[in-house]
C-alpha cells in the first residue's frame, strides 16, 4: 500500500494520501476535550476506535448508505475514497445529553421525541459553532441539496446503528458525523464512528461507555471503548 | 376601550386583557439589554415604537400577512387579536451581526447571500438558547407545520418590509418575530416591529439607528429612533 505526504493531522487521526483518489487514515492514542484545552493519551485508543468504527461501516454497507471507508490496513489504519468534505459537524440527537443540555440548561437524558440533527461549523479557531443549514448556505457557500442530503442520511444512519448498538444493550445517545463529495457530487459518511465521536450508555443501568468518561473523569476510558467492542463482536 | 387584568409584564410592553378575544399592549419607556442587566428609561421611546409598529403591520397588511395588530388605542396602546404564543423567537438576518457575528466570530456586516432564518427558544430564564426547529419539535411538543409556516411567513415579512426601510435610507440588517396561532390554527405574526427588535443601518454611511446605540453607548437613543420614524413618515 503507498502511503503519501501527511494530509491533515487532527486531534485523533493523521490523513495521508494513498493510492490515486484515496486516503489512509491513522489512528492516533490521543483524546482530547473541551476543544483540545484538556489532553491525554490512552495506549490502545486508536486500534478500538478503528475497530469500532469498521463494524459501523459494515452496517452502513447492509443499509444501503454510501460510506468512505474501504478496507482496513492494520490495527490503526484504514483506506477511504478522498473526498471533497462538507465544512460540518452533523449532529444526531436521541436524547438530551451534552452541550444540548447546557444550552437548554435541562438535566441531562430527557428523551427527545423526534431524531435532532443539527449542524456545527467545523472550524477548531472559532470554536465549532453551532449554525443552521441556512448559515452555511448564506455565508459559507455550500448547496442547500446538500445539507438536506446530510440531514436525510445522517437520520438513515440513526436508524441503521442504533439497532446495532441496542443489540449490544447499547442506547446511542447522540453521534457526530462528517460528510464528503466525490467528483460527480455524491455525498458519503466520512471520518470516523467511535466512542469519541458518540455517546453510548448501558441500556439498564445507564453507564458511559464513551469519552465523556474522560471529559468528565468518569472511569476508565479505555475499559469503556473494550466493553463496547466486546459486546459488538459477540453479536 | 374595557381594560381587563394585567396578563403580562415583560422588559418593554405590559399586556392587559381587552374585549373578548382581544388584547392590550402598553409600550414602556424601559429599554433593557443583556438579558437585562443593562437597563434605562427613555421617555417617549414606547410612542415610538408603537407608531414604528404601526407603519410596519400597515405594510404586513398591504402584502396579505396575517397578523395580530387591529388598531392602535392611544400613543401607547393598541389592540391586538388573543393569540396562543408559540415559545420561540424567530430571527431573520440579511447580514451578519450581533449575537450572530460574535457566534462565528466574523465582523458585523458581512452580507449573507440569502436571508438566513434562526428560532431561539423564548425562555429568559434559560438564556433564550439557540435551537433548531428540530428541538421545538422534540423536546417542545411544537408541530413541525407550524414552524415550517413560522419561517415561511418571516420570509414574508422580509420581502415586505425591507423595501419600506429602503426607501427611508434605512437597511433592515436583522429582525426578530413572533408568532401566535388563533383557535383555528391560524399563525399571525405577533409581538411589534421596532428598532428595540431589528437592526437598521443608514444606507449611506452605515449610521446604527436601532437598540444598539443603547447596548453599545454609540449615539442618543431616541434621536435614532424619531429619524427612523421620520424617514418612514416622509414616504
Amino acid at each position: 500500500m503507498k502511503q503519501g505526504p501527511v494530509l491533515y493531522e487532527g486531534k485523533a487521526k493523521i490523513v495521508s494520501q494513498g493510492e490515486t483518489g484515496r486516503l489512509i487514515h491513522y489512528f492516533k492514542d490521543s483524546a482530547t476535550a473541551f476543544n483540545a484545552q484538556k489532553k491525554a493519551e490512552f495506549p490502545g485508543k486508536g486500534a478500538l476506535n478503528l475497530a469500532i468504527s469498521e463494524v459501523v461501516f459494515k452496517a452502513l454497507t447492509a443499509a444501503q448508505i454510501p460510506h468512505h471507508f474501504i478496507q482496513r490496513l492494520d490495527e490503526r489504519s484504514f483506506e477511504s475514497m478522498s473526498l471533497q468534505m462538507i465544512p460540518a459537524e452533523v449532529v444526531v440527537r436521541n436524547r438530551v445529553a451534552g452541550s444540548l443540555a447546557q444550552r437548554l440548561q435541562e438535566p441531562e437524558g430527557a428523551l427527545l421525541s423526534i431524531p435532532v440533527v443539527e449542524f456545527f461549523l467545523k472550524n477548531d479557531a472559532k470554536g465549532d459553532p453551532l449554525v443552521s443549514e441556512d448559515i452555511l448556505v448564506a455565508f459559507y457557500a455550500q448547496r442547500q441539496e446538500d445539507l438536506q442530503e446530510c440531514r436525510r442520511l445522517s437520520l438513515a444512519v440513526n436508524q441503521a446503528v442504533r439497532p446495532l448498538f441496542a443489540a449490544a444493550q447499547l442506547e446511542l445517545v447522540d453521534f457526530k458525523l462528517e460528510f464528503g463529495r466525490d467528483d460527480e457530487g455524491r455525498l458519503f459518511v466520512a471520518d470516523e464512528f467511535s466512542p469519541d465521536t458518540c455517546r453510548l450508555w448501558d441500556v439498564s443501568t445507564g453507564e458511559k461507555f464513551d469519552k465523556d468518561r474522560f471529559r468528565r473523569d468518569q472511569g476508565d476510558l479505555l475499559e469503556g471503548y473494550r466493553e463496547v467492542l466486546k459486546r459488538l463482536s459477540q453479536q
